[in-house]
């Protein structure tokens, strides 16, 4: 009789194992998936452009439809929502149309996802508050801009908070976007972060940091009509929460499963939350290694909940593969702004034990003297013993933040800013000055360092 | 009294040398620069976009002036052709306004650069046919321009060749590129070769490969008229040499230094070309070890020359710096084009004795679903037995060719496909896809080379 996996989650890491382990094993695997919503596999990411407008239609989202999962034998099982696990017994009940169901199973793979946060202050349960996480919602919020409002406010400044603003404000709407921290992006450090302000206001998208909500204001319909924060009253049409999100894990949680860093599940390398009762977990409800700090962090990315899928679904087929942990790296656009990091900001490298070094040059995306050159803004965090690259930041216009990959590869490797710096990276007119930005901001590290002793 | 450093070349190999010896010596060291032309450390690989009309002045490629040099107490001596080194007596004899003119030395330095390749065929002295690797040369075409031709052939469909196609055919000129390989672009390997002759062809840049060029026919006046070649008559009103370029080592040569692979001057890792008798140089006239076959290469670019430079300059200053190699990264832009290469091609692999294998895959600049997603193609070879990276080529649109960067770090760090697959690269929907084209392209080399035993 076939083994029989059961996973919980239809989307990037629940689908990556499921399909990975499935094609590995064929009939000797029988794969079942429950997903509480009509969808699996789609860009929660992609969410913001399809707001905007770039993206037509909900189904542009989707990588693979539940349909095209059950073609390739995996039995997709959607609108089931998972509400117990039952480790001894090896079960799962989930809430289905037809009521209650279980199902038992010999590996259980948790992919539960995340959450926004709702900010917890009186008036949050207003209607017209819209996390931004599932396509559910993201066709709430179109249906909301459907009614023509014309105000509403970004509460918090992360990924999202950016990208929804940007969406928001290309779409006609007097954007507002209140932040707690002094500066947008709290991953970024704060004298980007002053650009990145700069750059959004410039961009019509009325910043306000650092600001705490308070609370909300409902009309007599209980929809919400301003944001109260510690700077005054905001009236608005609709709110979008950009606070970041946090682990799905009550379900685990409740079965007596471990939650570590921020609630999130403290799987091993391979994805195992609990080997010995055939517990795996992947995507944005597990907490992951920072391979430059070595600490276990919350980074919930749908790049990582990919890899951490594929290496469960090939674990699974009997091979033995470690998700290599993350470097922290992120990117986004907001309206002509490019933004990127990856690795440990300053303050994030003292708090890890470094004692770091940290240069900020001035670039342009392409040699300074074609006309699409654009500024950039470039930091390089690096230890002052080993000369390690520890953590980079971009701030720029088109053509600047790509180069974080650049910078991911350094920080993948060890690189010292000595070898960065003398690296052979590509270079014509059109993509990159003689000395790429990067580059510059590596001899700039080994300026303030000074050249190793002999 | 002060040391002398006397340097044969004023553009980015020998000024980068001359500034970052002078820096750390200041007055200990007199540095004397000799420089045939009026111009010092000006940007070569700028002219294509000079031509085009992209730069409107020839000031606008100069980074540093003689007169900014002479101001850091470098002593520039422009219109100076040095014709001759007397190693044992230390000392260059050089052709200036003045007559001739002795330079004695305590250190010398041989930047003496790269010209470009002239057909060895009958008429190839004719009027009308210009290389490109000086200002001058620049300034030639561009008044060749002001006479309004309407047909203008290029011989050579290296980098220069390509860019110098894409700016004829920007000024509006019926514009034929030669190229003796089967496909453009000969460091890029045959089938990605042609999807850039696709391209360019859809660019209205009259492609002809594989075309050997047999002679020049001129006019009455002396004049180029026409392209002879095994595949036809070509008449033209202007031709411009694109077919590379080789090490200018005579005067090196005929002091009795040794040369190497094609002729570039063999160089040990500082720098250093005749230790005993303190005779250094750099630039696109020395050789370089490639960091992946280990073998000396002659791979002329200015980001080699300014590093190269640079490591000569801290030697002299007492510091013991290394020149880490190349990887024969290089990228370019045709039109609506985007083309670089990293590393070994496939038949390089296998020349440098690698049992490699080869992916290539198709993908888009972003996520899938976004209006700027454009298609890109990425190759990648490796080791099968390693599983190395050895190489990367990328050919696509708008926003493809950055990538290049990524695979040269991969190269430069040895990475395997497993670990590259596996690196936190950057992801935002307008920037890349989930998995990002590189990581797509590592996947399938994985995918090919199956996963390694346990």
């Amino acid at each position: 009789m076939a083994r029989r996996l059961l996973v919980i989650g239809g989307d990037a890491a629940g689908m990556s194992a499921a399909s990975t382990a499935k094609r590995a094993l064929g009939d000797a695997l029988e794969v079942v998936v429950l997903e509480r919503q009509p969808w699996t596999s789609y860009s929660a990411c992609g969410i913001p452009y399809w707001v905007a407008g770039d993206v037509s239609a909900l189904e542009d989202l989707i990588a693979r439809t539940p349909e095209q999962h059950r073609a390739n034998g995996i039995d997709v099982r959607t609108g089931a929502t998972a509400t117990e696990i039952d480790l001894d017994a090896g079960k799962v009940v989930a809430r289905t149309a037809d009521g209650t169901e279980s199902f038992a199973y010999d590996d259980l793979l948790i992919a539960t996802g995340a959450e926004p946060v709702r900010p917890d202050v009186p008036g949050a349960d207003a209607a017209g508050i819209y996390g931004v996480q599932t396509l559910a919602d993201g066709r709430r919020v179109l249906d909301a801009l459907a009614g023509r409002p014309r105000h509403v406010v970004i509460v918090g400044a992360g990924y999202i908070g950016v990208e929804m603003a940007e969406a928001c404000v290309r779409r006609g709407l007097q954007t507002v976007l209140v932040g707690k921290h002094p500066t947008p992006m709290p991953t970024i450090d704060p004298e980007l972060g002053q650009l990145i302000a700069t750059g959004m206001r410039a961009d019509d998208i009325d910043v306000r940091v650092p600001v705490t909500v308070t609370g909300f204001e409902a009309d007599l319909d209980g929809h919400v009509q301003a944001v109260v924060t510690d700077h005054g009253t905001i009236e608005t049409d609709l709110v979008i929460l950009g606070a970041g999100v946090r682990a799905r894990t009550e379900l685990a949680a409740g079965a007596g499963l471990p939650t570590g860093i921020k609630g999130a599940l403290p799987v091993d390398s391979r994805g195992r939350l609990d080997a010995e009762r055939h517990v795996w977990a992947a995507g944005d409800c597990v907490e992951s290694r920072h391979r430059v700090s070595g600490q276990q962090v919350y980074v919930p990315l749908g790049t990582h909940a990919n890899k951490q899928g594929l290496t469960v679904g090939r674990n699974l087929a009997g091979d033995d593969m470690e998700f290599p942990g993350v470097l922290g790296t992120a990117m986004t656009k907001v309206v002509t702004l490019e933004i990127a990091r990856t690795g440990l900001g300053e303050q994030e490298a003292s708090d890890a034990g470094f004692t770091s070094v940290a240069v900020t040059i001035d670039a342009t995306t392409s040699a300074g003297y074609m006309p699409n050159a654009r500024s950039m803004t470039v930091k390089l965090v690096a230890d002052r013993t080993s000369r390690q690259v520890l953590g980079a930041q971009i701030v720029g216009r088109e053509g600047a933040a790509l180069r974080i990959d650049t910078c991911a590869l350094a920080l993948w490797n060890e690189m010292t800013v000595d070898d960065l710096m003398m690296t052979d990276l590509g270079y014509a007119p059109p993509f990159a000055s003689v000395w790429d930005p990067v580059q510059q901001a590596a001899r700039a590290a080994v300026s303030e360092l000074g050249r190793p002793l002999r």
